[in-house]
């Protein structure tokens, strides 16, 4: 099988094969639904609750925080409705370069009377203080900011954000979707009200997220019904998917900091060879994850070049995958700042737990060949 | 490895081999997300595409109604929640035997200033007509009746019902999530504006299930963000599950007609022994599914010889599992007038297409001794 080199990781991760083994019993003898009070639902909530101890030990929080959902998006929507719902309508601040399932459910709290406000980031993708602090004297109710950005992999200062809407009186949310596995996260350490992560960004499954979750904060369930999830998310437990999110984290963690090393490596001489080629790199003045590069050439549009980069072999990414039904050039960029012309140049390569230096090299060389083809034909056509 | 029988086939179902063989291609080579332009998101991509075939050809839709959720508890809520969302509140009616995953969106909307009202049903578990054609009277906005109760298996005139409330205006949502597989259903034939169905009732994977959605009904989206289905769910998707749902659901309809018969004819001669023992079966006077018995015995109660039967090794139901941490008998059985004591000696035997006569007729051996002991024992006591 034609098997292209995958370098797409902030969209989706190929299933570690460890995790793919807890699972598969689950898909087998072990089918039961956990409500059931029979040997086989035991088996099913013994499997659902050793998974929330191993995802709440992942990311430093306790068992009973962790509410499972069916992924990220899900979790993300599940705070700001949820929240909502339980609170007179106020104000939202949401960052500028949160993913679509942040802003979009904290756009459709204006149809029920709330105002929505956005914290602006700077050229590098950092929330700028001082808009922050500004909005804050607002007293909004709820703030979501994520902890790094899927695009660029630009990192907030969460703790620090987290503090100054406390003080302000808000509940505080981060999107930590693209942080877990990638660098250390800490739900008590981070003093969140609420934080949002994602099974299949980490070699986990497609189907399991969570929204850890402060116990004093009231949700309403966005899936109401059987009463599961401490009654703040219903519907029978995706078994297999939970354990092996569960798995998945646990090997994140275990294996993070070799595996980020090696990333940052990485990375960083793929930066090298990308300037070296002309390209604007950007968010590169700020801390960033360590296995996501997002990058143009002038005139050289982002989707061509992915589509001539696939018929090589590359699998990379023009922009955020989870909205590229959507034509216009990346948010995130716009927001930094970025002309529209350079933005629609974008492409993002993202690093994963099995990217070989050897794939990075041929990648480049690759790349080399690409853009001069495509500089020569501009050049004819000019 | 201990492996009890299983007769619990309406709170979930084992996997099919052949649903499992379909599926494990995309926990591993084929890990793409669909919304990634590259060949690994379009062999995604194309895998979700051919399972919404499978899955519209299954319920008698075109593949465009198909709305994948996480599965029954999902669509429900994203139905009865996102239509009202597009509307002035008004008078939403659910059936009174309703799976709370209706029941609860229904109270939810009461906050937000919907008024709810239910619609009764008879002592054989039947909507009756006299209150449904009252309350259509009313000018309902929403109205949401299952196809077939999870619990006595009783089974609704959902094309009746469907005509009755399209006549009042209303847009009529049903709940097929126990209907599917178990007797012919299809979405065109019913002219219902939505109808709700889930993977892991037929004998396909947790973490899929759809809303079939009439195109001309506008939702609000309960997850949303990317943009995925249609912008009416956003995440994404659960490829391997909903790739395991379309398969299930090509077998299920392929091979509805053999084992419907072969449940009908293992119900009935379970039902015959049943009586002989003495129990009383609930629903016998309404049409209902072929694979459900729910029954009860005088002065058993039904978890105690639930757990008996789970030592026994046999697993059975005493309520419906979704709701199981819910130690109150059967609402469904309350509404049928049953009187609270004979409730709480409810137990359900639901058969699978695993389900062998042998098994049948152990489990009937063992009820049988199961009731003795009980019966000794109380006599005893008294
Ligand atoms: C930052 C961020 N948040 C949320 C999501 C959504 O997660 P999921 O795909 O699990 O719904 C993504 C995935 O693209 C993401 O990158
Ligand atoms: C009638 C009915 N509706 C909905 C559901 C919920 O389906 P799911 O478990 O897929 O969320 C169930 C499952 O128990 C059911 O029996």
């Amino acid at each position: 099988m034609f098997a292209p080199t995958y370098l797409d990781h902030n969209a989706t991760t190929p299933l570690d094969p460890r995790v793919r083994e807890a699972m598969l019993p689950y898909l087998d003898a072990r089918f039961g639904n956990p409500s059931s009070r029979h040997e086989y639902g035991r088996q099913a909530r013994a499997a659902v609750d050793r998974a929330r101890e191993q995802v709440a030990a992942a990311v430093g929080a306790h068992p009973t925080e962790v509410v499972f959902t069916s992924g990220g998006s899900e979790a993300n929507n599940l705070f700001i409705k949820g929240a909502a719902a339980q609170m007179k309508p106020g104000l939202i601040v949401v960052g500028a370069s949160e993913h679509p399932c942040v802003r979009e459910p904290a756009r459709q709290l204006e149809r029920s009377g709330w105002r929505r406000e956005t914290a602006l980031i700077d050229g590098s993708g950092r929330i700028r203080a001082d808009v922050f602090a500004e909005l804050m004297k607002q007293s909004p109710r709820l703030v979501s900011v994520m902890a790094a950005n899927n695009e660029t992999g630009v990192l907030q200062e969460i703790d620090r954000l987290a503090a100054e809407a406390r003080a302000a009186g808000a509940l505080f949310h981060t999107d930590a979707v693209q942080a877990l596995g990638k660098m250390p996260i800490s739900f008590r350490a981070l003093a969140v009200s609420a934080m949002t992560i994602s099974s299949h960004k980490i070699h986990g499954p497609l189907g399991a997220g969570a929204l850890v979750l402060d116990k004093r904060v009231e949700l309403a369930p966005l899936v109401a019904g059987g009463g599961q999830e401490r009654g703040l998310r219903s519907g029978t437990e995706n078994v297999a998917a939970i354990v092996g999110f569960g798995a998945a984290a646990e090997l994140a963690v275990a294996e993070l900091n070799e595996w980020t090393s090696r990333a940052a490596r990485q990375r960083d001489a793929l930066e090298a060879s990308l300037l070296s080629l002309g390209a604007w790199v950007f968010g590169a003045g700020a801390a960033r994850l360590p296995n996501t590069a997002f990058f143009a050439f002038d005139h050289v549009d982002g989707e061509t070049l992915v589509a001539k980069l696939d018929r090589a072999g590359f699998a990379v990414a023009s922009g955020s995958a989870c909205s590229s039904a959507d034509p216009r050039p990346s948010a995130t960029l716009l927001a930094m700042g970025v002309e529209d012309e350079v933005a629609r140049g974008a492409i993002r390569v993202s690093l994963g737990r099995d990217t070989q230096d050897e794939a990075l090299a041929r990648f480049v060389k690759t790349l080399g060949e690409t853009l001069q083809g495509l500089r020569t034909l501009s050049a004819v056509a000019v």
